[in-house]
């Protein structure tokens, strides 16, 4: 079944310990559908400008990604950013960004992807996120990610979408500014709370956390010391998780949590191994298969 | 088969969002004998003041902890440490620290302790962890820790012990300082380089990895909102750790190691979830298991 998401597409500066790229494709509603496609049709959401350049719409060729919900949008400029891991390469700094379009209106989502059963609102305001939402006919599975600024700012509508989603996605530093909690069972808690059915907290090189009515469960990352460029991971890890739910029909039981967690570790392992989507890209998903049996193997005792 | 530790017993003042406790008793020996007694007699070493008040002495009633190594030296005074994890409850800021009788002459071994097979030498000199070593008659599987002012000052000694110890457990911030590797796999991969056969990595609230030449097995903390005071977290894992280790006849395959840390884990997990040796104190080996078995479930995907 169709797998929905809506996020950005953007132009990225990267920064690493490991080099320098100017420009390439980011942003993270590709760096999902890249991730989530190895496992199930992705219907992908999204606007950029009309700098965007040609050649990076070959992306998803042969790839089950339908990219006809991206809007090429006149007389504005794609969203660009540029990121220092320099410091530490578990988080970004923020040189330079520009919204350009993403500050704009939010793409429409096409007539035939209405149906779609399995969501994800990547990252955007809170307000866009229950527009989209709030247009889809009969959403099984929905599931939204969100940022530091939208808890600062947006509280109000950001705590409205939490009442209607069944999963949350953010990492450890939101959750803790959401919540005012600092353990993260405790901030995992407390977004139950709100409303969602299950939150998974991402802690970047120390893996994630799920918590859900049945209790936590923990997963390191994938270890490996082939890291050379972080971004993406945590969307390509929500496409991992979200592909392999909607192959399972959505089912949110702790098991097929699990199993949908380690599946996005691996694929987010690929990611970091290079830039952009140079590492998801030399994938396949009989490797991701093997690795996720290699990974269960090896957290076994 | 009997398991040895050197390491310090003190007396430590302790501030944690929990509350404060004054002069209570701490210590890696003392932490890391209390958690291995939960599997294996213990053989504890160490040196206190005359100073050390008589109840503590106690601690070890009805355990199999044979404390005869602990010598009482007359006109010193015992290890004190003041510590705060007010800022951040994952890494203490030492307020004050006395090493007293812990800077003079290492304590002696009991004659009936140098058949030992089993050995944890807990952070000291590495001259004296050394010293300790070369006393005992045919130790089968010798564990070290270290830290980081040995590291940065006794930099050649450490490479010596380095090559006469089967494993070495340390935190995050110590292998990258070893091994001026940022990424731990990496760092792991120095330590192996440095002489030991298997390195533990301790990430307090983030878990531990282990890297032998079986490769990288990574293991979450306990998922737990109870942490009153994370002190001794790390030699009560030490603990858990060696005493299973011992049960097992000392064998470090990939599979008995990874068991171990697991216990480890564990015995950590009641440490952590009250002052001083407190949460240790309520704990007893049925739980221990029941806990571990738990986690071994919620592992598993």
């Amino acid at each position: 079944m169709s797998l929905l998401v809506t996020g950005s597409i953007g132009l990225d500066t990267l920064e690493t310990p490991a080099g320098r790229r100017e420009q390439v494709v980011g942003g993270s509603a590709i760096y999902f559908s890249y991730a989530a496609s190895f496992f199930t049709p992705v219907r992908l959401v999204g606007v950029v400008g009309e700098d965007y350049p040609k050649h990076l719409f070959s992306l998803f060729e042969g790839r089950e990604v339908d990219a006809s919900g991206i809007e090429i949008r006149k007389g504005s400029k794609t969203f660009r950013w540029h990121g220092s891991y320099l410091e530490n390469l578990n988080e970004a700094v923020t040189v330079e960004v520009d919204l350009n379009v993403l500050a704009e209106r939010a793409p429409k989502i096409p007539e035939n992807f209405l149906d779609s059963k399995f969501v994800f609102l990547a990252n955007t305001h809170p307000v866009l996120q229950q527009q989209m939402l709030a247009s889809l006919r009969s959403p099984k599975l929905i599931v939204a990610d969100t940022m530091n600024l939208w808890i600062q700012t947006e509280r109000p509508e950001l705590c409205k979408l939490l009442t209607k989603i069944h999963g949350l996605v953010l990492n450890d530093g939101e959750a803790r500014l959401l919540t005012e909690e600092k353990n993260l069972i405790s901030a995992a808690q407390q977004v139950l709370k709100m409303g969602p059915r299950f939150v998974v907290i991402k802690k970047g090189e120390h893996g994630c956390l799920l918590y859900s009515d049945r209790g936590a469960f923990v997963l390191p990352a994938f270890p490996t010391a082939a890291v050379i460029d972080p971004t993406g991971a945590g969307d390509s890890f929500a496409g991992g998780m979200m592909g392999y739910l909607s192959t399972q029909g959505g089912i949110t039981s702790a098991a097929t949590l699990k199993r949908a967690l380690a599946y996005g570790t691996v694929v987010a392992s690929y990611t970091i191994a290079d830039f952009s989507l140079d590492g998801l890209q030399r994938a396949d998903r009989d490797q991701i298969d093997d690795r996720w049996h290699d990974f269960k193997t090896a957290m076994s005792f």
